[in-house]
């Protein structure tokens, strides 16, 4: 079968609800699919951290497709998303008062949200990555305790969401607003038409 | 009855689904209300322009509440927005060809777009306003007919909604990015707590 006959299919490498609704909204039509990965590792640089995330995201991916034999035509999507403060890399809270910690660190002040993107074609895993700098407001105590009981902050790099009730903390960003969420629109988009010749929604 | 014992009600005075989404999401208990305004006025500041039309939006309103006598009580959010490119001021695309003309000249450039919102209380109107910058990537004119086509451009100041589809195109924005979708949470949040005195979703 030639190249050209195959039919691509898309694979979305993440369990996250906010990147399934953003790929969605781009258009595109694609499957979710996760595998397992290790993401503990000594990069501290957040973009080579993230992009190297995403990589490992998606090779695991397509090691899953091949051991079943659906790895011909597919095109993965996966991506990974730090919060960064003062050279500190933030992850996903452990605890309530790990996210108290990382909540009280971000009030009244600016940190950054990397999120590394990955498209992987033809066995082949292409990289990218957006940083967008975050300014939020001072948040009382009492609100930040308010937004840990919504249990919102536990599934959230850096203990946040932008969207959603925590949006009024945030003064403004400078960069991309669906790389904060989890997914650069833009930067995935570019990358994507770069390595695969057509837009997300074109498939 | 004293003003203490006045049950508060949030009105939002706008037909927005993205604006009345966004007030839901910060979890505030709200109905909506809408009243006709004239829109046409020669201010040509943007930001004096959105919140002269945010007070008139909110004004229309009490009045409508008064003359129903359902006044006492009422909070009134209201908000306009509208984009800006080298001081021409864009609202809705009257047809095709006046979206096609917003979109070419948003292509591969720098916008902004204003909102004013309006917080009416015990009968008197406060106003603030956000001002975002938007930075557009280049989009073949191909994809600006597709994206015409979408219908998604007649009900958005400046031909397009900053979410959804058209998110691949921004390459990044200074500023709020819900101001851009219609309704600036922080500007809105803080404003509200200055006049009322809880949070939106306090009450």
């Amino acid at each position: 079968m030639s190249a050209e006959g195959l039919k691509r299919q898309i694979y979305l490498a993440s369990a996250s609800p906010r990147r399934k609704d953003i790929l969605a909204e781009m258009g595109a039509k694609f499957t979710v699919i996760t595998a397992d990965v290790d993401e503990n590792c000594d990069i501290c640089d957040p973009c080579e951290l993230t992009e190297n995330l995403a990589r490992l995201k998606g090779r695991a991916v397509l090691e899953l497709l091949r051991r079943e034999g659906r790895d011909a035509g597919a095109i993965i999507i996966s991506a990974d998303t730090v919060v960064a403060v003062d050279g500190e890399i933030l992850g996903k809270p452990k605890d309530a008062e790990d996210a108290r910690r990382m909540l009280t660190l971000m009030s009244g002040r600016a940190h950054e949200v990397v999120t590394g993107v990955g498209v992987t074609v033809d066995g082949i895993t292409y990289t990218d990555h957006s940083v967008t700098k975050v300014v939020v407001d001072d948040i009382p105590a009492s609100q930040i305790e308010k937004y840990i009981e919504s249990g919102e902050p536990f599934d959230k790099a850096g203990a946040y969401g932008i969207q959603g009730s925590f949006s009024r903390w945030i003064k403004g960003i400078e960069g991309c607003y669906f790389g904060v969420v989890g997914l650069p629109t833009n930067c995935l988009s570019n990358l994507f038409f770069k390595v695969v010749g057509v837009y997300p929604d074109e498939l």
